[in-house]
């Protein structure tokens, strides 16, 4: 069966890779139509979903992420048209070159092919991130958890139809029917027929995928950012700037998780930054020093330096140098996102060379490693690993490119 | 053991991601320098080589690819020099933008960090492939295969000692001194310190690598490369380049394997394309059609429209039509390199963009897919798979990116 679903993609995507932008923005406007069209039906399968969890007794806090609203769905919707509105990243000259010999050699984006994309709660993410596919001229095999299984099968059906309707293959969107741990495992030895995997969600699925997959991964998301104080610090940016990197949204990637200060402010600095913490009821986890200064510090311990707490707490350590610093972030960081707050241009300018993150700030907040912030207009995930794509993944990373050579009968 | 290996690459990649163009042509001065002036020492260890493969009862050919002598390792030196000559891909902005809050993003190009190389025989590729990662900024952990140990041992120390000498870290580049099928296992789940595996080698090393790596991988150069001879095409222009494509070198990935042929000309262009082909003895392995046409070829099965032959082999297919072609080399063909031989610049295009492969060619030789040939002075492989590269690899593939953003206190 997902072999089916595999062959028929691949199938699909062929066509779709040479579809002009006018018709994938026809078939997108097609599925956002569809969507707004269909309210009603979503909202019944979604109410199933509810049901189901609530007799499974999930969680308040993911009954709420679970749960899909007119307006929420209108949100899908308006989600959609803005990709369409979004350059198509298809086609592009990259690079190009005339040889000696003659031949001229174009290097020009295409499409990835087949994007797998396994994820979990939110049923939003399943027009988002199909539509995001689509643009870039993939076919998307979507793979949702088992909580959100009518909503993802209902709104999948939506789109597959309104795609059909407008005169388009379907199979450029499919959803797995089947949210057994078998078919995710399944789907990540289909090299044949995926071009590439996404894993959307906690650690421990992207940890199973990056684990168990045969075919190329884009690993996504995991967020131990840090925030360096360094000796030449503006207090008052400082503490405000760590103020909302950990609270203005706490349970995201790119949420500030430890804090390291310079010892030679780390009395001043670690009072103002605590005072602004405090508001929001933080729990701070700190090493000795910080414990010395502010006694009511819990203490950290080694593992503290590694979490990602997603909640109102954060690791704080000092340290007696930048290039400690550096080096703790080196040890201790996921690779998502760093930010070192200074008045001090060569200490910055050290930081944002020698910290192996996929963003690095200096003076800002971590929370703007995002598709939106960046000015992509929309991403399918914040990728951490180094091959193919870094940081936030809008349309042109969901790109591959390919070399066209024109010649007039050139040998070797 | 490993482990140690890669710790200690990883803490050297990141002095090495902020070392100058300078100086890190400075150590592949060095390095080269110290290949000839141990040259006997090299020889030694080579002969050593060659003794235990004769032992073992090696094929001549093998034996050939094996041995070392002065031509040789002043290649290798002057390959060095090679990429000491070609432009630091480190460190280029690749992208800019100034959002309304403020911030400026920089998208920049950083080393990706440790790349593991798996290979086999030929001893220069431990100097090839470590000349091309430092260039890149790169840690290099190099795992040879068995019959080329004591030789690639011998490369590896005295690479290593000129860069000590020259007052760098060694650990840049290491060869990992076991050469059981074990080592080459753990270096597959080295993910805590290895950023990409780069095999190179066989069709058996390839798919073992892709198979069981959960660090992630570029996945290199298995080629069942296709000329397609369109109906509008100039015979004498198509048995040049078949002539060219399939006989030049018969051994490497480039090499054409299949040819496909419009209906309408596929008696005026087999008995062309055959009598090149004859000159050099290629046994021909056709369909039905072809049989009719020349019946000294041999009956093609299922099999060999997917055969990589490396040999003086092609299979042969008349088709009906540009779609048939296009359809038969996206079921069987590995992504490598397509040529399509036509005086008709649709068919051209519609080739061009239609086939998926790394590279297309309208009216040229297929064997052009090189880094050498494209310009980009020398290549670690070629990639067969979409992910971050495809194509040849050379110096700026082997680079990731980050982003840095620059603020003035700037929170969401």
């Amino acid at each position: 069966m997902l072999n089916e679903i595999g062959k028929r993609a691949k199938d699909a995507a062929a066509k779709l890779a040479v579809t002009s932008t006018e018709d994938k923005n026809r078939i997108l406007q097609a599925m956002a139509d569809a969507l707004r069209e269909n309210r009603k039906k979503i909202l019944e399968a979604n109410s199933e979903d509810i049901e189901n969890g609530r007799k499974n007794g999930m969680a308040d806090t993911l009954i709420d992420r679970l749960m899909l609203n007119d307006e929420r769905i209108e949100g899908m919707a308006q989600g959609i048209e803005g990709v369409i509105s979004l350059p198509d990243p298809v086609g592009r000259v990259l690079w190009e070159t005339e040889r000696p010999n003659g031949l001229k050699i174009q290097r020009v984006s295409v499409p990835l092919g087949v994007i797998g994309i396994i994820y979990e709660a939110r049923p939003n993410v399943t027009s988002d991130a199909a539509a995001l596919a689509v643009k870039a001229g993939n076919a998307a095999i979507l793979r949702g958890g088992k909580e959100a299984f009518c909503s993802n099968a209902c709104i999948t059906d939506i789109m597959r139809s309104a795609v059909q309707n407008a005169g388009f293959n379907p199979d450029i969107i499919d959803l797995v029917r089947d949210t057994s741990r078998e078919s995710a495992t399944a789907m990540m030895k289909m090299n044949k027929y995926i071009d590439v995997l996404i894993p959307r969600g906690s650690a421990s699925l992207i940890n199973a995928v990056v684990e168990n997959s045969t075919v190329p991964v884009i690993e996504t998301g995991v967020g131990n950012c840090h925030i360096y104080i360094d000796r030449d610090a503006d207090i008052d940016m400082a503490a405000n700037i760590v103020f909302n990197a950990k609270t203005q949204r706490i349970s995201v990637c790119n949420t500030a998780e430890s804090l390291l200060i310079h010892k030679d402010i780390a009395e001043l600095a670690l009072i103002a930054v605590k005072a602004r913490l405090d508001e929001k009821g933080v729990t701070l986890y700190g090493d000795e020093i910080c414990r010395e200064i502010c006694p009511d510090i819990e203490k950290a311990t080694e593992d503290d330096w590694a979490r990602e707490y997603l909640d109102y707490k954060m690791s704080v350590k000092i340290v007696s140098s930048l290039d400690e610093a550096m080096e703790h972030i080196r040890k201790y960081s996921s690779g998502h996102s760093e930010s070192i707050i200074t008045e001090n241009i060569d200490a910055a300018e050290k930081f944002l060379s020698g910290v192996d993150s996929a963003a690095v700030y200096h003076n800002a907040s971590t929370r703007f490693t995002d598709g939106g912030e960046f000015g992509f207009g929309a991403e399918i995930g914040i990728s951490t690993q180094k091959l193919h794509a870094r940081g936030p993944l809008g349309l042109p990373q969901l790109n591959s490119f390919k070399y066209k050579i024109y010649g007039n009968g050139q040998i070797r």
